[in-house]
C-alpha cells in the first residue's frame, strides 16, 4: 500500500466505550447536566478520539497554513494579484499576518507549506518547501492538476501532520492561502454536495456583483467541462478536476491527524470543502474534525451541513489562514480541560438536583 | 455625590476620534476589508473606550463571581436545594469548578465575592465577605431588597470593580452564582424590557414542564406586586423589587468597569439581566461591555437585544459563574491583538485589492 492506503486503513470509528465514559463523567461534575451545551458533546467525541476518558488536553497546537496558486485565477474570479501569495506567505514567516497575532495569543506554533505557490519562494524558518507545482492550471480549460500532483499533494499533506504531532503538536490546526482558493473551493463542495454554483459560490475576499456572477459562472463552466458532481468519481478525480494544491494537502492532513487520533481544528471555506474530500476518501476521518468556526462564505455553511458538524465560532469571519480556527481552539481545550480539572458532586460536597436539604 | 452617582457621573460616550483612527488602521492591515467580521467592530469599540488606538490589550483579566441566595427560592423555582449555593462557593474557592478552569486556561484571576449568600462563610483566600443580607426576601410577598441593601449592593459591585483595576485587571468578567437567580433576572429583563414573562423566563438549570409553568407565574405575580413594569420607576427601585443582590453588584461592577474605561465581558443571562439595569442608570455604561455568549435562557437573548449587543459564542451554555464570558475572552484579546501586531500593507510590500502586478 501507498502512503494515502495506509493512511486510510489506519482510521477507525470513535471509540464507544471512551465516549459512553466521557458522558458519565459529565454527568457527574459539579454543573446542572448538559449546562456546557456543545462542548459536552464535543468532550465526548473527543474522548472516543483518544479512546479513552479523559482524553489528552490538545495542546500544544501547531497550525499549518498550506499556500498555493491557482490557475482559475486568469478568469479573474479576484480583484487581488495573483503576486499576493507569495506576498502573504513572506508576511507569514515574518510574524505580521493574523495568523501569527492569533497564533501568538494560543501558544501555537505556524508552519507555512509551499504546496504550489506560483513563484520561487527561499528557504526560511517555518517554511516547508514542497512545491508540488507552480500553482495548478485553469480548471475551466482541463484538470486543475494531474492525478499524481492530487495524489503527492495528499500525501504531503498527511507527512506534513505526521511530522508536527512527532514534534509534540497534540491539536493540528488547518490553515491557508491562495488568491482565488474560494473559487475552486466552490468547485468542491458543488461537486460533494450536489448543490448548485449559485448556492456555495460567495465573494471570498471582498468582490462587486458583476465579478460575483462571472465567479459563478466560471464553477458552473468547470464543473460541466469535468461533468461533476458525479456520484460515482474518485474523490482523489474530483480533487485533480477542480480542486486546488492546497486542498489536496489539507484533505491528507485531516487524513493523517484521524490516522494519528489527534484532533483537527477546521478553519474555513477552504478547509470546509477539503474536508469534504477527506470524508469521501474515509468517512471516519471526520471523527478527528471540530469546526473551528462558520464563515461569511455561503459554500462553508454547505460543506459543515454535508459533513455534520456544528461551528463554535460565528462572527461572519472570511480572511482564512487559520485565523478562525485558532479562536476557536480555546473553546476545543476548554471543553477537554473541565474532563480533566472540575471536580464531581461526590468529591465537593455538592447537593445533586433534586436532593433535599441537608441538615 | 454619593459613589453610585459619582461613578455614573464619571461614564462618558465612547470616543469617536480614536473609533476612526481604529477603522482607518483596520483598512491599513494585511487583510482583505472587513474580513474579520464582528471582532473588527469590537476593536473600534474597544478603541472608543480607551480614547486611543491601539486600545491596551485586555489583558489581565479578572472575574468576579457574585454569589447571593433568593428567597423566591421557597416559591419552588428550582430542583436545586438553597444549600447549593454556599456549596459552590466553596467549590470555588477549592479550585474544582468549571469557572475555575476556564479561568486558568486564560490566566484570569477568579474572586468570589459573598455579597449575599445564606450561610456564614469562613474567610478563605479569594473570599470577598461583602454580604449585605443573608439573601434576598420572596419578591412575590414583598420587596426583594430595601432601598438601602439595593444601593449598598450596587455600591459594593463598584467598588470590586476598582480594586481589581488598581490590582492590576485590564479586563473585568462578570460571574454569578445562586440558585433561583434565573428567577430574579427573569423578573428584572420583563421589567425592563416589557416583554411578557412566558418570553424572558426560561428553565436555568433545567427544570421540567410543570416546574417551568410555576415559574413563569411566579415571575408574573411579582411583577403585578410591584406594579412592573413601569416605564417611570427608578431603575435602583426594579432592582430592589425583584432583583438579587448579585445583580445590583453586577451591575455596579458595570458601572465602575465604565467609569473607569475598562472593558466588561458580561456572561449569561445573570449578567445580561444586570446590565439592563445598568443602562437603565446609564445608558453610555454599555460601551464598555462585550456580551461573551448567548446562553440558553430566553430571556438572555431578549436582554442582549435591548442591549444592542452581539454575543461573541452561542454554545447553547447555561452554567453561569463566568463561564461563557471566559470562553469568549481570547476573541476579545485576540480582536484587539490585531491592532497592535498585525503589519499594513505599506510595511510588509503587499498588494492591494485591485492593485496591477507589480512587475
Amino acid at each position: 500500500m501507498n502512503l494515502i492506503e495506509e493512511t486510510i486503513a489506519a482510521i477507525a470509528p470513535l471509540d464507544e466505550a471512551a465516549m459512553r465514559d466521557a458522558r458519565d463523567h459529565q454527568a457527574r461534575l459539579t454543573k446542572p447536566p448538559g449546562s456546557l451545551g456543545v462542548l459536552e458533546e464535543l468532550s465526548v467525541r473527543l474522548a472516543g478520539l483518544a479512546g479513552r476518558c479523559p482524553p489528552p488536553l490538545p495542546e500544544p497546537a501547531a497550525v499549518a497554513v498550506f499556500a498555493a496558486d491557482h490557475g482559475v485565477h486568469a478568469q479573474g474570479v479576484s480583484p487581488w494579484p495573483q503576486e499576493v501569495t507569495a506576498q502573504m506567505v513572506a508576511n507569514f514567516l515574518a510574524g505580521g499576518a493574523v495568523v501569527n497575532a492569533f497564533a501568538a495569543q494560543v501558544g501555537a506554533e505556524v508552519s507555512v507549506v509551499d504546496i504550489g505557490v506560483a513563484a520561487d519562494l527561499e528557504a526560511a524558518p517555518g517554511l516547508l518547501q514542497r512545491k508540488i507545482a507552480p500553482g495548478t492550471a485553469d480548471m475551466t480549460l482541463g484538470p486543475a492538476m494531474t492525478a499524481d500532483e492530487a495524489r503527492r499533494a495528499v500525501a504531503t499533506g498527511i507527512e506534513v501532520a505526521r511530522d508536527l504531532v512527532t514534534s509534540g503538536a497534540r491539536c493540528l490546526i488547518t490553515g491557508d492561502m491562495g488568491i482565488a482558493n474560494t473559487t475552486a473551493s466552490a468547485a468542491l463542495i458543488a461537486a460533494f454536495t450536489g448543490r448548485p454554483p449559485e448556492q456555495v459560490t460567495g465573494r471570498g475576499t471582498g468582490i462587486d456583483d458583476a465579478t460575483h456572477a462571472r465567479k459563478v459562472e466560471i464553477v458552473r463552466t468547470a464543473l460541466a467541462r469535468h461533468g461533476l458532481p458525479d456520484e460515482a468519481a474518485a474523490p482523489l478525480d474530483v480533487l485533480a478536476a477542480v480542486g486546488g494544491l492546497e486542498h489536496a494537502a489539507i484533505a491528507g492532513f485531516v487524513l493523517g491527524a484521524a490516522a494519528l487520533r489527534v484532533p483537527v481544528v477546521l478553519d474555513g471555506v477552504i478547509a470546509g470543502a477539503a474536508a469534504l474530500a477527506a470524508a469521501a476518501l474515509s468517512p471516519d476521518a471526520i471523527g478527528a474534525c471540530a469546526a473551528g468556526h462558520r464563515s461569511a462564505e455561503p459554500g462553508h455553511a454547505a460543506a459543515l451541513t454535508a459533513l455534520g458538524l456544528r461551528p463554535l465560532v460565528d462572527l461572519e469571519l472570511r480572511l482564512g489562514e487559520g485565523t478562525g480556527a485558532l479562536l476557536a481552539l480555546p473553546l476545543v481545550q476548554g471543553s477537554v480541560r473541565v474532563l480533566h480539572e472540575v471536580a464531581t458532586f461526590d468529591s465537593a460536597g455538592v447537593s445533586e438536583k433534586d436532593a433535599r436539604p441537608r441538615n
